[in-house]
């Protein structure tokens, strides 16, 4: 398959607002329930880039910085970075917003990876993307080193091969 | 706080069953859904290894290779590896049953960061985590070199600093 | 008070997976989940107009003429159309897409009301809506025989007061 | 078809008790939760008067007056009105109580159409609606006013065919 | 306190359309689920005879011996048979109607035991319970046997001191 | 089938977070919640022991004499006692601990019975349950008596036939 699609056609936005149930003891979303938010908006995000069946591959590291209150609105937008076969990479980021108190704070940005199925769960090859702005061009490139990690802490590429994954740990040489 | 607490003592199991709702469209589990029950299961045996309210700090790279479907039974296993100060890394085994099929896949395992906190949210001391099996011995080990790759892809640790990572990249060389 | 606002400041975009529970025998979204979702995503976006607590005073008539199977992607969008005191009515356009079938249906636009309130569930005033676009001006001014038509239906307006309803029935005269 | 059946068949009475995820950040019933059950209940209803799958054509204007508080009581009880061809109106009633304080408060009263449909989802007949007391027969005669209006909001019927409508009107001649 | 109440002053009437996330493998209402909402409506129902906050204190044996598949529309009945001080034993009768199909089974008959409890969680006296009809003078009379046999079970009282239990057990003899 | 199967082979553990919309107006896990999670625990482990779909057959009187607070961790312990031709009774212990305040309780001991079916439902036999500890052997023993009361109660066994309940009612003679 050579057809190709900008990444901006896979833009997906999801707007929720933090439920008592979401929610720890000390009344914050628990980290668990963003997760399961950014697996659907992400997954929303890959089949639109695809037009197939997908299924959530891998998240990559994610780190919960602000803790989210009861009552709070949460936004998350999910847009494909990179297709590579039958893989898609799709960035999220999230912001929490306490609208009464006039308050905003971005809480997360994660890169998740979902891969496109036939009905069987077979994978199968999707439309290569197309980065047309600078953020997108940036994304897009930093795709294939994390790409390589991912590779690596999975034990499927051998780090000398990482030969991308070099510039982000230069400084180990 | 100079308290030491055996890691098996932090052990919890979670057991549960594939409900309909948990799916997606071809029937499996989401991966959303599992990071959330990987959640709740950290963050219990988190705070038997504190005795504290705990908060998810992170989660490290998670892939996922088996899919689960629906009616299976997932089992959870967390347990901490290390404490630093007043976060702990847990480590979380994930395996799956068909059971009237006997078939048993192992299908993930995550490392999941928690700090604990008192009632106000602020970080508070945990005990040293003490690990007693060759295999908990392992994973106390490796806990350090996992920890400076969350700090320098989150931005806070310069590579050449992390001197641990180095036996993970040394093929980068 | 009068401050004003621009009517897309509170633009608020919601996009959802339609889950197994979601659905009726049929295997279709129940009609009523479809109105939580719009109630909630209808009252973050009164929020972003008023920057207050909201409790929802109406919805108007809704119809369901499409059938949104299991597995559809359903996106709510919903805009302050106009203010009045401490209520703002607000439009919520939903459509339902079948990605891997590449199919998009428009299925429902609903006007839900939202009242401005303080922590003691006291009605409070919020800023004037200020249309901008061609359509925005259209729902601006129909909202005043909305208006009408509610308080009519509520038994709170006498017919021969609703001057601006008469446009809505001038057939009936 | 020219099966009737007395309206008082279809009497379906559903109590539930309102849980922390029902509430808004007043710690109130939210409105979209309230029509959810409404539907479920109106549901069950048409399906009574029918013995036919069932699904939700539309729902008149709800205004939403009482704030209903966590750990209330509410019940609603819902009753066919009239039925045309496939579709039956449902009048549904609604009260919530705080049980310990011995207060009770009518909250609402909304009207759901639901239609009939076979297993492939098509419209199909159902027996007529008979009233039988005083207040049934007012909620009968009202029901095909209350249709008019549908229509007429619904861009299906002229102003001027609405011949019952100007009942509801009058006072705009 | 000396007050009393007439059983069916605490008559509740629950109805509920079982959903997907509610059954098993086999596409049946699971029996815990069905617990839930025999708790919900009994404590509804206790609430409705003791004007008091009220928490479950025990659950009689409860076979299952009818499945309930999706789709299916339950009906639980609850009435309090007997109060002791804050204890009071409530009687719930289910139901399940496949509605199209004109099936409706007898599905369970169970006793629940509730205590009314003031705010901070002590027990508290409730008003007697008057039964009126042959049926609810029969629960009444019997609800002195099961209780005997409640304490028995819970090592609470001697089986030689439960005297209202012989008639159940004179075979025994 | 004359197969037999050791009963710590159907150990089962689930470990829950009580979670706000578990909890009653005084902010305790409600009965019928955790009658839903023992169903669920107890499920797996039959299915553990028969490798089979199971159905819950009935549950013995349940007695909750502990409250279990919000944020609570609770642990369910299953494990088959005995089989009888087709039904397994498994034994559940559960216990609540606040984590923070270093208390542990145990909350409840309840007996589920459960029957194997095939596909179409249908009750199939099972291993025979091979106690080994003397905590096993005295609930096997016991399970028969346990069994007996089930059927009298069910009016399904004349008491004078249930020999081995005359052990727990000698009392009566």
């Amino acid at each position: 398959m050579n057809k190709t699609k900008v990444v901006s056609e896979s833009l997906t936005t999801m707007t929720e607002m933090i439920f008592p149930n979401d929610t720890n003891t000390l009344g914050n979303l628990m980290g668990g329930n963003l997760m399961r938010l950014m697996d659907v908006v992400g997954a929303i995000c890959a089949q639109k880039h695809s037009n197939r069946i997908v299924v959530t591959a891998s998240v990559d590291n994610v780190s919960f910085k602000e803790s989210i209150p009861l009552g709070s609105v949460v936004t998350l937008r999910a847009k494909v970075t990179r297709a590579f076969n039958s893989s898609m990479e799709v960035v999220i980021d999230v912001w929490a917003e306490d609208i009464p108190a006039q308050q905003r704070v971005t809480t997360n940005k994660a890169f998740f990876t979902f891969v496109a199925v036939d009905q069987t769960g077979r994978p199968i090859d999707v439309p290569k993307a197309v980065p047309e702005t600078e953020e997108e061009k940036a994304l897009f490139d930093g795709a294939l080193r994390r790409r390589q990690l991912r590779l690596v802490l999975a034990g499927r590429l051998k780090p000398q091969e990482a030969t991308e994954l070099k510039a982000l740990f230069e400084g180990l040489e």
